[in-house]
């Protein structure tokens, strides 16, 4: 066996065959040289090029390379047999990490199955009681507090104790998956973080007291103003935003990752990236797809697995 | 007289002095060569340099150049006896824009005034009924429907018949201030603007029956998710972006605006812009202060008052 074999399986999903996962994925592929053995999960009749060996199970791989493994398609959209079979080769442990090329959720709904996309599949799949959606790029990192819901529903969901026990989590996985303590910067919830409770309350009553608790633990700081929290964030190394909402965080992260931005879902027992964009029908087909976020993807999903 | 002279003057507020202003108005002053009378209203004990013909009323102004007007310091905090005096002569028609350097609230505050800021203090003074926060760079250009309240009140604010009219204000505003008819983004409220009601319900309850409304009259569009609207405006030239709340518009403003970002207030009878930052007491007298967003306030306060 090659010395330099270093056991740990990537594993990427094709997607959506209609979008532009394939093709990015080949481009990818093609551009990066892996330290690690890298195993599609798709149909090799969706890529162009004959870069992968041909697997039937994880356990075939002894040495680095490009890998590919055609699963069984049931009735189901295939994106999504994909997705199944490596989340089951990720649960027992024969592969270290998945990187999610886009799938198109109405097809899953469609073909009937009750997940609402990758993330939500992954959590009620593993049992995760603590999981978050993280965003990732070489300038900007946010978690985000709340997720998908309504605007005015994330004010019932902000209290304390959650907030406290969610920043500590966010750390505490950085800290697994990077081995670095990251800085936190929590950010506010109204214009101006409050301005001292002329505008809300709900910095000095919920997000200061937070804080102040959580200073024994690591570096943090906050509320900091929504509209300079990433700016600041941005000038510190191994820093991350903790975002109240989804759009304070994503508004932010999608104007600044430039096409490289990794979508990293904190808490699953193994390690999940994915392009921040979606299938792309538009483009597809046409060769033009940027590969920029699905490189840094798999270079992310490649970098946690090798230190956890 | 010179035929080449352009009676409308443009005012500068010296701002605090002991903030960064007098440094960038003077830093501006002697980049810019600006084709219309500039009048600063402030000490000329603040500037170090020799630039300024002194004046003791707008209409001792003949001809294009730099001026300085020493207004009467009363009790209250200079800064605000300049605003008060340039105000005046706006409301009596002898200049036609204000530009103000940052002042100190809080010493607002303590010598007495009741106004909340610059801003408030033009509203108050002129009485108009419509108005608006709007910040302007090269890039990104957006609105604010709602300003500095509690998040959790933007709710009870955002209703069809006032966005309709606060979109109808924008861009006749724009119209005005620059013979251009401006192509509107109207952002949505929740992530993904709702996802078709499974995220939130404004968007179809509130915000497109005003879009829909608004299309008869000009080029409109939205909601779109709140996300992605700056880059899709950004591509568009003449575009303005209707933001929800001040932290939508902020923060993606302040990411992008790039050392040359400008608040302008629409809905005054005189021209008003101003740079999108404060006193910075902590740089202030090293002379190492940027005037980008100085010079572009300038620069957007000249064409306005030339175009209006």
């Amino acid at each position: 066996m090659n010395s330099s074999f270093n056991k740990k399986i990537v594993a990427i999903t094709a997607g959506d065959p209609e979008g532009i996962g394939p093709e990015i994925i080949e481009k990818s592929l093609e551009k990066l040289n892996p330290d690690c053995p890298v195993l599609v999960v798709g149909k090799r009749e969706y890529f162009k090029k004959d870069l992968f060996n041909k697997v039937t199970c994880p356990e075939d791989i002894e040495k680095n390379g490009l890998y590919i493994l055609e699963p069984e398609i049931s009735e189901e959209d295939p994106s999504f047999s994909f997705v199944k079979e490596a989340t089951g080769f990720a649960l027992e442990g024969k592969i270290s990490g998945i990187v999610t090329a886009p799938i198109n959720k109405e097809k899953w709904i469609r073909s009937g199955n009750l997940y609402m996309g990758h993330t939500d599949y992954f959590i009620k799949t593993t049992g995760v009681k603590e999981w978050s959606m993280f965003f990732w790029s070489g300038d900007i990192k946010t978690a985000l507090y709340t997720t998908h819901i309504p605007l005015k529903d994330v004010f019932s969901r902000l209290n304390t104790e959650d907030l406290v026990r969610f920043c500590r989590f966010v750390h505490s996985e950085l800290k697994r998956l990077t081995k670095k303590d990251f800085t936190v910067f929590v950010s506010g919830l109204n214009p101006h973080a409050g301005e001292g409770g002329n505008i809300g309350m709900e910095e000095i009553e919920i997000i200061s007291p937070a804080v102040e608790l959580l200073k024994k633990e690591f570096v943090i700081s906050g509320p900091h103003p929504p509209d300079t929290v990433f700016l600041k964030a941005r000038s510190i190394p191994d820093s991350v935003v903790i975002s109240l909402y989804h759009d304070q965080g994503l508004i932010a992260f999608k104007l600044l990752k430039v096409n490289s931005g990794v979508n990293v879902t904190l808490g699953l027992p193994f390690v999940r990236t994915s392009p921040d964009h979606g299938t792309a029908y538009d483009i597809s087909g046409k060769g033009i797809a940027d590969p920029g976020s699905m490189i840094e993807s798999i270079k992310l999903a490649i970098k946690f697995a090798s230190l956890t």
